[in-house]
């Protein structure tokens, strides 16, 4: 069956959806491939053969699923045998949590500190609808947001000691090899360095070296979508 | 293999360690009975024997296991064929993270509130011994740590909202059933409802209604450990 993959695409071709990350490395996880067809976060009428208005969108033949989790829970169902990518009921249903404190404790707590560099990545109609989206969830403009993420950052890494604790247990989140609750919480690492020069986690942070794992992981996926800090072009005055 | 478990006792023989709920929980989970016996918290000679100073410990036959997280790993390695307490490897690692959840970010935020009440939980001997612990860690008296509760627990419930949302979809964090790290995150409030009358949840939570669930489990073996509402004593003025 033909996976096609509707995400967010910037400038440069640049694939910088934290949630569309979650579904390429859960379609690598199960072997699969998938054509990713990027779509710009303003132009609404591309996906609006889904009937909702968020990517990712999974099309699968004639079978159209919205939503990350969702699209997890349909490549487990149509492809149980596999590698799983929840490990059964009880792995399924803590898997559901991971993503319930990433999204709910970790995704606000970096989206603003580091939104301002968004703007360096996506064309001016898009930055215009992520700016307006963002300073009114947040309520301030991504550069106040931003200004004191040095000092801000602190409180982010905190919030990660669940992860780090369990982290200094076992190599993955997941126990000795990685599945979906580790692809979750590693989408924001790897959206945070493809939009920014900023790292979020220490040098010698356990979970940075989580993230590397996680990068070399079939092939070295995650990795070949470029860092931020390696783009050679004028970083600008918000960049480090 | 008979097993014994050593786990705090307080007056009239109140059971009140929520770590040693997550051993009691595991142990009918898997369908077996322990003898559970006392240990006062300041009474470190009565389990000299475990070559470390805490409880819960499991005496398995010969075998002494302490740490409540290790005794759920003990329990699973030695009965495989009873109904599983991770549900496999993934299930492990993520019971693993939960634990880690719960211990970081969920015990430290309600300890110093409730930690008042304990002291009408237990004898003299372990009230100061307790008092002085709990006073040192969280640098103040256990009267002032408590004084906001009714406006600081509002921060508390926020913290749950991984859980919240989690349960918004399933009946238990394990998913259609409860597992340990069900047994993990319930071992709180358990632990409130025995030494406090005041609630941490608010009666229409999603989290109230899965707490009510679990003391409905093995026969309603953590209900029979009476709330301290019922205790029809003296409430004493920090009590609602």
């Amino acid at each position: 069956m033909s996976l096609v993959l509707y995400e967010l695409g910037g400038r440069d071709d640049r694939r910088y959806s934290q949630f569309s990350w979650r579904t390429r490395l859960a379609v690598a996880h199960k072997g699969l491939n998938t054509e990713a067809r990027p779509v710009r976060v303003s132009d609404k009428a591309a996906i609006a053969f889904s009937g909702q208005g968020k990517v990712p969108i999974l099309m699968a033949g004639d079978t159209v699923i919205s939503d990350s989790w969702s699209i997890a829970e349909y490549l487990e169902a149509t492809y149980p045998d596999r590698p799983s990518l929840f490990g059964g009921e009880v792995g399924h249903g803590l898997a559901r949590f991971t993503n319930s404190w990433v999204d709910r404790q970790i995704v606000p707590r970096i989206i603003p500190l580091l939104m301002i560099d968004v703007m360096t990545c996506v064309d001016e109609a898009d930055g215009i609808h992520l700016r307006g989206q963002i300073e009114k969830a947040f309520r301030g403009s991504l550069e106040k947001l931003s200004e004191n993420r040095d000092t801000e950052i602190v409180a982010f890494r905190r919030l990660l000691d669940p992860a780090r604790t369990t982290l200094r247990s076992q190599p993955f989140l997941s126990g000795q090899a990685p599945a979906y609750a580790d692809y979750i919480l590693f989408s924001v690492f790897q959206w945070a360095r493809i939009v920014s020069a900023f790292d979020p986690l220490e040098a010698d942070d356990i979970v940075a070296a989580w993230r590397e794992r996680m990068l070399d992981l079939f092939d070295g996926l995650a990795r070949a979508e470029g860092a931020r800090a390696s783009v050679p072009t004028n970083s600008g005055p918000e960049r480090r």
